[in-house]
C-alpha cells in the first residue's frame, strides 16, 4: 500500500448516504480507508432535520451541513476551500437532477449507478461533462477487487489469447417477494428504478465487469425477461445472449428469483489459450485455466506476475472485502483529481462513459425483451 | 444395493464397443456392476478379424461372435436362448441403420446417443418401436448419478416449489484443435456427427438432465452458435436461451472451446421456494438452497428423505463415479425387461422418446442459429 | 484400461461377504470391474442355509457352495481347477483363524483389514506366508484411487523434495451412539474389534495411505485416546503425534465422534519444495502446492506427467469412486498371480507386511495412550 | 452498522507502525473504519527523522510527533486532551519495555501479540494492569471476523452441545528460507522473537481462536517441535496435542514449512450434537455440521439466529476482510473506553489475560518439546 503522502487531503461532500444508508456507509468507509479524503460537507437526507443530526454525528461542521444540493452548490462555490468531490448516493431516479447542476457548477462527481434512469439523460450528462471537462466517476465497485484487476492485467498481457467467450451472471434470491424489500420495493418500482429492475440494478455491474476485464465492447443483446413474482411491474429475471466486439459472444443471467442464492456475481472468460473464472463469493481467488494443465487458484500472494502492471491491495496478502474494493476505486479517483491539479490526465476509474454504457445496455435489453428477444444494438 | 436375485441373468450382445472403445468399456463394466447381465455375443468391430480377437479376449464363445448386425440378427433369432438386449455403441451416423433391423426383428435395444443424426430417422424409429412394442433404451448416463436422482425426487416432492429457472451447461476445452481429436475429428465432421457437433454431442445430455430432473418439457430454443476453431465445419460453441413448459425459462451453454475446462456438465434449478445445484465435477454432492437459510451440501449419507422415493447407490455411502451411474441406468433396464417378461410394464429409464427429443432439440437449435437465433419450436 | 487379455480368468472364492454385507459387495463388484476374476465358490455366511441361498443368487454352482472354510479347503484342493484366490471378508477377530489354514493349504489370500486383532497372530501369519511363498494381499482400498497413486508417483519423482511433514486424518461422526451401529456395535466391542476401535478400523487406513504415498516408515507414535460416548469400552477418538523415518514428523486424528462429518480420510504431505493434499470427499482431485506459485488442482485429465510411471483408471477421465479404487487393487493382485504362474514376481499391492504394520501400529498406539501418550516405538 | 454517534472521537497515539509497516497500516485503517478514533500522536519509528516524515504524511501535528515512548508519555500527560489509547506495534521483544511505562502512567494500551517474549514479564505486566485499573487490549484480530463471532455465539447457545474436540492449525509455507523473511528473519531470531518462532508468532492466534470460540481453558500441551530449515535457531514446525478443561482434547499444528500454503489459520470444533469448521481462506463462511443432516454453509446473510446475541459486520452482507476484523476488535475497545468513562465496565475484547495466556502457552510448549513432548501444564 502506498503510504505517507505529503499532499493535503481531498475534501468531499455527500449528497444522500444519510442515516441507515448501506451504500452511504460503504462510500464513507472506503474513502476513509484510502486516507486521502476528508468528508467535510453534505446534504445527507431529504429530511433536513434528520440529515443535520446525522451530519453532526460525523463531526461535520455546522456551516457545511446543507438541506439540498442547490444550497450545497451555492455555498461551496463561494468558499476558499470548496470540496474537491461530491458523491451522489441518492435513489436512481434522482441522479440526473442532482448530478447535472453539480457538473454545471464545475464540481467533480462520484455517482452511484445507474447513471440515470432514462437514456436521453445519460447522453445529456455525458455531453455536459465533456464540455465542462470535470471529473465524473461511477462507483462500479466490484472492479476494485484486486483479483478482478489481476484478471484484466493477465488478459491485457495476452495470457489467455484472443477472447472468444464472456459468460457473466449477477443473480440473487432477494427480494423474492414484494414485501421483502426493506425500503419499499423501490428496486422493482418503475418510477424509482427506471424501466428495468434487475438488469439496471445488477446487470450493469456484470456488464461493467465483463468489459473492464476484457477490454471488449458489447455490440448486441438478445434478452428474454420475465416477471416471476406476482404483482411486480418490472422484470425480476433476465436470460440474455450477448455479442461483443472482435467476434466474442457470451451469455448473461440476472435474477432476483434465484431462490436461496446470495450475491451471485460471477464472470468466466475463455480465450484461445486459456480461461479465467472469478466469483464474488470468494473474491480473493481467481482461477486460471490452461489447456491440458491443472486448474490454478491465483491469490494475492500467488499471482502470476504481469510485466508493467500491478494490482492494488489494501491489506497486503490478507483477505479483502467489499469496502476495500470500493477504496481501490476511490484511490484511483484521488490519483486522477491530483493529476488534474498538476495539469496531467489520468483516467483509470469507471467514468461517465461506463455509466452511459450501462444505461444504453438496460435500454437495449428491455427493448429486445419487448420484441421477443430480438437482437438489439446498443 | 439389491442382492441375491434368483432370476437367471439377462443375455446381452454388443454392436460396436470393440478394442479401444472408451464408451464400449463403460457399458460393459456398468453391466457387470449390476450383476444382472451376461455379455454372450456381439459384432464388436467393422474389422471382423479385430472384432473376433477382441471377443475372444472377453471369453465370448465362437458361435456368437458375429461379423455384422445382420448375421447377429439371423443367428440369434434361431437360437433357443437369444440375447435379451442388444447394445448399439457404434458412431452416431450408423445408429439408425443398425437399430432399425434390430427393432424389426423384435430385439430390445440399448442405444448410445444421439439416437440418429437426422430428425426423420428418429421419427421413423420411434414409430417402429411403438408398433413393435419392444424395449428401446437410450444411454443418458449422467441421470444415473444418485444425487441427480435425488434432485428429481426432491422436485417431485415439491421441495423447491414450482420451477422458474433451469440453467444448464456442458462445456469442455477439448477438442480445441482439429488435430486434437484422437479418433479423426469425427466429433466435428458433418457426415459422421450429423448437422451439429457440440450440441448433439453434449447439449443433448444437458437437455436430458434438465427434463429428467424437472419433469418439464422444452418448448422453444434460441441458439447463437459459433465455430471458433478455424477449419471446422460444424459449431463448437452454442449459447442458448430456452423456454420450457409451465412458464419456466433457462439458458444452456455448450462448448468445445472453454479453454482449460474439463467435463463441465452442470445444472442449476430454481423454484418458488428453493434451488438445487449439481455439478459433475463433484457428482456425489447436491446443493440445496432455501431462501434465508444456509446452503446445504447433500450427499448420499445426508440426503433429505423424500417419502415414497429412494435413490439408488452401488457403493453404499462411498463416492461413486461414471460407471456406477451407467450401472444404475442398466439396472432400470434389467427391471423393465424382467417386468415385461412377467407381463408388467416399467419404464424408469431414458427411452426412445428421450432419444427423439434430443434429435429434435439439435435440429431446432441448428435451425435457430442459422436464422440469427430466432425462437424455434421443437 | 487394459483390454482384451487372452489369459483365462482367475477363479475366486469368498469367505464371508454374504447377504447384506457392504464390504462383500464392494469386493465382488470390484473384481467384476477388472474382468479378470470369476467368482465360482464360497463359504458366504456363518448361517449355512442363508449362505447357500445367497450363493445361488450369485449363480455359484451347488458343488462349490461351502458351509465353512475347512470344507472349502478340503474340496477345492481336490479339484482339478481349484480357486486362484480366497477372499477373507469376515469380522476382524476371525481373520487369523480363517487365513492361517488357507495359507497352510497353499491358497493365495486377499484379506480385509485389520490383518488380525492380536500382534502375535500377525507375526505368526507373516512368518507362515514367508515360508509358504503364497500371495497374501490386504484390501487397503483407498490407495487404489488414481490420484493417490499419482501423489505417490510425484513424490517418487522428487517433485516435492525431501518429505518433512505427513498429516493424516480419518474421522467420522458415526457411530456416535452405542445404538447407532447397525451391526451390533461390533466396531467398538473389545472381543470383536480387538484392543482398539477407531484406530484399528480407520487409523490403519490413514497410516497405509501415508506410508504408501511417501515411502517412509513410521517409527514412533504418541497417542492420546479418549472414549467420549458413554458406555463404550474402546476408544472412539485418538489424537496422535507421529515420527517417521528420515526425520519426517506428523499428526494423525481418528474419530467416531467428529459430529456431523462423513468419511473424513485426508492426507497432506509437505516436502522441501512442495506439498500434496488429498481428500476422500473429492477423490478425483489432488492439490499440488509449490512455494510462491498458485495452488494447482490436478485431475485425471490434467495430471502432471511423471516419467516412467502411470496411474491407473477404469473410466478414462470420468469421475471414479470407491469400487473403482478397489478394482485397481484387484488388478494389481491379478497381475501378481499371473506373474507368479509365469515364474515372475510382482508385488505392487498392499501385502501382509502392510497388514502386520497396521496391527503393530494399533498395538503401539494403544500402549502409548495407556501410558499417558508416551512415545512408543512400533 | 452502528451509525451517527454523538460522542467525541477517541484520540490515539501509535508507538511503532511507521513507514512500510504492514501491521501498522492494518491498525490505522481498522481504526479509521470504526469512525470512532482519531490518530493524533505517535512515536512511529526508531529512526526519529523517518518517523517525523511519516507522521507528517498522516497530517499529525508537529507538537505530537515524538521521538520515543518516554517523550510521548511526558508530553501527553501534561496536555488537557491526552490520548485515550496508545497502540504498541513494535517488534515482539520491545513490547514489555514500552507497555510497562505506559500502564504506569495510566494510559490505555492496545498491544500487538505476543504480549512479551518472557513469561515473567507477562506476569509483571498483568499484575501492573490489575493494580492500575487501566484498559489493556491485545490485537488478536482473527476473532474479529463476524463468522468467528457467530461460531462463539452458536456454541454459547448450546447448538453443538458439550465440546469434545478442538483441532486448530495455523501453518504457512513462508518464510521457507533464512533469506526469505523481508525484515531480516526476525521471526526466527531468538533475541527478537523470544524463545519460540512459529508457536509465538502464529500458534498464539490459533490458541486464542480456540479459547475465544469455545470458552474452554487450555490445561496441558505436548509439543513435538522441529527446525527444518538449516541454520535456523528456533523451531519452524510444531505438532501438538492439547488437553482443555471439561475433558475436551485437541491437536494444533503450526508451521513455517508447509511448502506452498498461505495463511492457513483454521479451527474445527466438535461437540456432542454438532460441529463447526472455520477456515481463514474463506473467512465469510462457517460450516455447521449436524449428525445425519447435510453440511450447512453459514454466511453473514444466512446465519442461524442466536437469541440475545448478534455478530458484527462492517459492510452489511458483503464479503469482509482482515481490516474489517481488526476494526471489529477496535469497536469493542471503543465501547469499553466509553463505558469506563461513564463508570460502567465492558470487556468484550482480547485483554491482558489473553495476552498472558499466549505467553504461557509458548513457554509450556517449548519446555514440553525440549523434554521429548512430555505433557506440560500451562
Amino acid at each position: 500500500m502506498k503510504q505517507g503522502r505529503e499532499l493535503p487531503r481531498l475534501l468531499v461532500a455527500l449528497v444522500g448516504g444519510g442515516a441507515g444508508s448501506v451504500i452511504g456507509s460503504s462510500h464513507r468507509l472506503a474513502m476513509r480507508l484510502t486516507e486521502r479524503f476528508d468528508l467535510v460537507a453534505g446534504a445527507f437526507d431529504v429530511d433536513a432535520a434528520r440529515g443535520r443530526e446525522f451530519a453532526r454525528s460525523l463531526h461535520i461542521s455546522e456551516d457545511r451541513i446543507y438541506g439540498n444540493v442547490e444550497s450545497l452548490i451555492a455555498a461551496e462555490r463561494k468558499r476558499p476551500d470548496p470540496v474537491d468531490l461530491v458523491c451522489v448516493l441518492t435513489p436512481n431516479h434522482t441522479h440526473f437532477g442532482i448530478a447535472k447542476p453539480l457538473v454545471e457548477a464545475g464540481f467533480n462527481v462520484m455517482c452511484e449507478k445507474p447513471l440515470t434512469t432514462r437514456s436521453e439523460d445519460a447522453v445529456t450528462l455525458a455531453d455536459l461533462v465533456a464540455r465542462k471537462g470535470t471529473l465524473f466517476a461511477m462507483m462500479y465497485g466490484y472492479t476494485g477487487y484486486p483479483m478482478v484487476r489481476h484478471a484484466r492485467d493477465l488478459i491485457r498481457s495476452g495470457r489467455i489469447g484472443r477472447i472468444r467467450l464472456i459468460h457473466s451472471e449477477f443473480s440473487l434470491g432477494t427480494p423474492s417477494t414484494l414485501q421483502e424489500d426493506p425500503q419499499g420495493h423501490w428496486r422493482t418500482k418503475p418510477g424509482l428504478s427506471g424501466e428495468s429492475a434487475v438488469i439496471g440494478m445488477v446487470g450493469t455491474h456484470a456488464l461493467h465487469l465483463s468489459t473492464f476485464v476484457t477490454g471488449l465492447e458489447l455490440k448486441e443483446v438478445s434478452a428474454d425477461c420475465r416477471t416471476y413474482v406476482e404483482g411486480r411491474l418490472l422484470e425480476d429475471n433476465a436470460n440474455m445472449l450477448l455479442r461483443f466486439s472482435e467476434g466474442a459472444t457470451g451469455m448473461m443471467w440476472n435474477s432476483y428469483v434465484a431462490a436461496g442464492t446470495e450475491n451471485g456475481l460471477r464472470v468466466r472468460i475463455y480465450g484461445e489459450t486459456g480461461g479465467l473464472e472469478w466469483n464474488h463469493v470468494r473474491p480473493n481467488e481467481l482461477d486460471l485455466l490452461t489447456p491440458g494443465k491443472p486448474r490454478q487458484i491465483l491469490t494475492l500472494a500467488s499471482r502470476e506476475p504481469v510485466p508493467g502492471m500491478q494490482g492494488v491491495s489494501i491489506a497486503a496478502v490478507q483477505p479483502e472485502g467489499f469496502v476495500e474494493a470500493f477504496a481501490n476505486v476511490y484511490r484511483d479517483v484521488a490519483d486522477a483529481i491530483e493529476a488534474r491539479s498538476r495539469g496531467d490526465s489520468c483516467s483509470a476509474f469507471p467514468d461517465i462513459t461506463d455509466g452511459a454504457l450501462g444505461v444504453r445496455f438496460v435500454s437495449a435489453a428491455i427493448r429486445s425483451s419487448r420484441d421477443n428477444a430480438r437482437w438489439t444494438r446498443l
